[in-house]
This record gives structure tokens, sequence and C-alpha cells, in this order.
């Protein structure tokens, strides 16, 4: 094997490892005293997930020079943890009953302790982050823009006006802002310097929103047991990149049809899904050319590979 | 007036400046450009409440010798951010209709939107305390204790093990950590020493146990428009003081009557809430006595006083 190839063997096989010191350390946060919080926060967790968060955070740690594991295993168990509990409430608003080819939570538990499952999620976030003094407001930020996000999408629903820009505004919060973090705090983590925390924030603030722009149509187009979570709950709910693409506004006039059907035959008449594939790709490139300033490292190629990864997935 | 006395008043005066500057930070925290989060916290914000978890902190910080305004309005107005937060949730998960003399988040906005307000409260907190390095480790353990109380309780209830020693542990991690971190945290900001922390730390510990018993004492007794609040909801949700002091537990055979009917029979035969009463006294006196090594000063008599006040109140 050439001296590259390697490293990028060392580097999948350190990755694998890492990634396995961070499932620890989130079992760890959330080994509580009550069995429901612990159960119910063990369910969702065991259940895999992609893990995009905590990868990315690793990878933008060991792209900058970062090589200790035992500092970014809390961390990025904190930022999945906090995506966790985003997706434990999103599931009792959507009633949501599968999840990760799971039952959701609050399908096996109850709305009442999915409720306290995904409070109790934050606050594990918070104890966990708590001796990572500056990194808290890079978190504390995008938590709060997760929550927005998720206001914005919910308020845009009901008063039907979940047009293009909200629809940009919304994943921008709900989701990219976390990515976003993830760039930033594997950068700061790896002592790089402000330029390079900028590339970085940048680079998981583009890959964010690429990411849920495929999740987005994957949620249309692919089955439920790909998928792994109910799926078509985005156009059911009103919502989503193909209501989006469609610019659903409410005129003050009573529709002429259910608005959702009338989504469904625009879609098939339009090239909606290929416009939102084509701005993922675009927001793709432009995130791995932002990478041009860093020095080439197999770390680099990963997330690169990585950031590849995103978009072309199936589940 | 007597130097003593003219000390007193100016004190009184600082801490109505005080709470001011609590509120203001609060309002600060929330002012999210998400229309529905910023209206709907501060719905729940500028109805009131008692602010005793603000108002032990900023006292705690005084009987230390604290004196500067600027270091304090922000961790007081993140522990009352945090109590909020658990009164939106619990107003859901209760159906709760009216909170602090208003409709609820939840009744007025409806459940999708309270458990959104809910977690932008928690996150306002993280984000308010992001740069109070050392504070959080104090904050984020009471937070995680109060998610855990809830839950608790409403398993407690679910299995009908509603016993006196399952109502302390309740109280103790959903109120009592709360008012600990509180007493905790104004003593680390007057840089106090060790013992000095252990000694309000506790002193809220036991003033939050008190604080809860009275609560729940006056769920019982006093009428809603005093209140402010749905009175009644322990009792009927099957959980409170009452409820435990009845050391109500499943025995496995089917109740020969309404749990609740029975309770409520018993508590007319019994003295049940003299009982609750008495404790809430003890408490509140041990934790006065346990005041005694502190130098004595008008912020020490002032938390004396806000002691007392605690357990004779009628809302």
């Amino acid at each position: 094997m050439s001296g590259a190839l390697i490293e990028q063997v060392k580097l999948n096989d350190s990755l694998d490892e890492w990634m396995a010191a961070v499932e620890c350390a989130m079992f760890a946060a959330t080994d509580s005293d009550v069995q429901i919080l612990r159960e119910a926060s063990r369910h969702i967790l065991s259940a895999g997930g992609k893990r995009v968060r905590p990868r990315l955070l690793l990878l933008s740690y060991l792209a900058l020079g970062g090589r200790d594991l035992a500092q970014v295993a809390k961390p990025a168990a904190a930022i999945e943890l906090m995506h966790t509990a985003s997706v434990v409430h999103d599931d009792i608003n959507d009633h949501g009953t599968l999840r990760r080819g799971r039952p959701s939570v609050n399908a096996l538990w109850g709305r009442t302790f999915a409720l306290l499952t995904g409070d109790f999620l934050f606050t594990a976030v918070y104890e966990l982050m708590a001796p990572y003094h500056d990194l808290n407001i890079d978190l504390a930020t995008a938590a709060t823009g997760l929550v927005e996000g998720e206001t914005l999408q919910a308020s845009a629903v009901k008063n039907r006006t979940f047009t293009r820009e909200a629809y940009m505004e919304i994943i921008a919060k709900k989701t990219a802002a976390l990515f976003q973090a993830a760039g930033a705090i594997g950068a700061k983590l790896a002592r790089a310097n402000k330029s390079e925390v900028s590339i970085l924030s940048a680079f998981g603030f583009n890959l964010g929103l690429a990411f849920q722009l495929v999740d987005d149509i994957l949620d249309l187009v692919a089955d439920e047991s790909k998928l792994g979570k109910t799926s078509g709950i985005d156009l059911s709910q009103g919502r989503g990149v193909a209501v989006a693409m469609n610019d659903v506004r409410s005129n003050g006039n009573a529709p002429r049809m259910d608005p959702l059907d009338e989504i469904r035959q625009k879609m098939m008449e339009d090239d909606t899904l290929a416009k939102a594939r084509e701005q993922a790709d675009q927001l793709v490139n432009s995130a791995i050319a932002s990478l041009a300033a860093l020095d080439d490292s197999p770390a680099k190629s990963a997330l690169i590979d990585f950031a590849r990864q995103i978009i072309d997935r199936d589940n």
C-alpha cells in the first residue's frame, strides 16, 4: 500500500474507535437513576442514526490537526444528544410513531414521558458541556436556533406561509445551525485560528443546509423500511422542500382543492425534486471549495468524502 | 431611625432595584426574532410569579458580602427562566389552563408551541449562562434533577406508588435542587469559601423542600383566584402531599373505591395537612439555624425573613 493509503486506513480505524468513544459518552451522560429516562434515552440512542453531527465535529477536529480523543468525545456526544432531544420532541408534535427503525419514544412511553425524555436529553447536554467553558456559546446559540427553526416551521405550516424564503430560513436554523456548531467546536478544540474556525463553521453550515434538503427529498421518495422513520410526514404536515418549492402562500381566499393534493399534483408536473437536489449539490460543492485554504491531509480528504456522502445516500 | 433600620431600608431599596434588573435580563434573554417564542415567553414572564428562586440567589449573594449587581442579574434570571421552562412543560402534561392568574401558554398557543416555548426557555438559560463557566455545573445538575423529579412524579402516579418516601425524593429533585443551586450560585458569585457555599447550598435545599410542601398544601386549600393557577390539580392527578401522606401504594388488588375519593375521605378524618405544615416549619427552622455560622448583617436578617415568608403565605 502507498503511504497515503496507509494513512487513510489508519484514519478510518481511529475514526471507528473515536465514534465508539462518542457512543460511550452518550450512554454515560444518560445513565439516570430514573428508570424511564434511562431506558427511553437508550432506546432512541441505541437505535443508531447516522451520527453525522458528531462525525462532522471529529473530522473538523482532525482536519485541523487535533489528535486527542479524550478532548472531543464529550462535545461530540453533546451535539448528538442535542439533536436527539429535538427528535424526541418532534415526534410528539408530529405524531411520528417510527424513528430510526424503531417505535418512537412517544409511541412506546406516551406523550408525558416523551416530553420529559426530551427535556432530560437537553439537560444532559448542559451537564456534559459545563466543563467546556468557551464552547458553550457555540452550542447554546445553535440550540436556540434549533428551537426557533422548529417554531418557524410550525407557524409557517399553521399560517400557510411555507414559501421558499421561509423554508431556507427554517432549515438554516433547525439544521444548519447545529452543523455549523459541530464544525466550529471541532476546529476550536484543535486550537485552530480564527480564520480556520470560520472556514469550518461555514463548511458545517452549508453542509447542514444540503443535508436537510436531501432529508426532505428522501422523506418524499424513500420507503419507510429504508428510511427508518415515518415517511411522507412533511407533505402530510404541509411543510418540507416540496411544499416550499411550490411556494405555498395563503392568498386569503379559500383554496379550490386540498393544498396538499395541489402540491402532489404540481410535483408530478414540475421538476421540484430535481431542483432541490441541484441546490443541495451546489451547497456541498461550495462547502468543499471553501476548504481549499486548509493544508491537504488524509483527514481533510475524509472530510470531503464525508460531505459527498451527505448527499449521496438513500436513507 | 437607628443605624440598623436605615441599613435595612437601604437593603430593601436595592433588592427592588436588583429584582428589576433580573426582570430586564429575563426579557433580554427571551428577545427572539421568532414572534411566537417571544410573545409566549413574555406572556408567562410578565404574569409575575413569586420570583423566589432569583430572590434566594440575590439574598445568598448579599449575605456573603457580594455587592456587584452586574454579576448576579443574569444567573438570577437564568434560574427563574429554568423554573419557567419547567412550568410551561408541566402545564402541557397536566392540562393546566391557568398559571400565574393568566391562561397558560398551552391554553393560548396550543400544545406544539407550548412545548417549543418551554424548549426555548431552556436554551435561553443555556445561552445566558454560557459565560459563567464554573456555575454551569451547579445549574445543569439542578436542571437534570428537576426533569428527573417530574418524571419520578409522573411514574409514581401512573404506578400508584406515591408513598411518603417517593414524595420526599420527588420534591427534593423537582424543587429543592433548584433552590439549592440558587443558594450555592449566590454564594459562589460572592466568592464565598467552600464551607459558606455548603451552608447556603443546604439552606436552599431545605427551603426548597419547605416551599414545595407549602405549595402542595395551598393547592388543596387555597382558591384559584388567590393561587393564580388551576387548584386541586395534584389531588385530581393522584399526587402531591395529601396523596403521599396517605401513603398511596398499589396493593395489586383492584381498589374498592376511587383512590382519590379514598384520600379525600381520609384527609377529613386525619390531620394530614397539619402534619405536612409541621414538617415545613421544621425544615425552615433548621434552614435558619444552619445560618448561625455566618456573620450577622442586614442581608442575613433579610435572608431569614425571606425563609419565614416562604411558609407564611397564602398563594
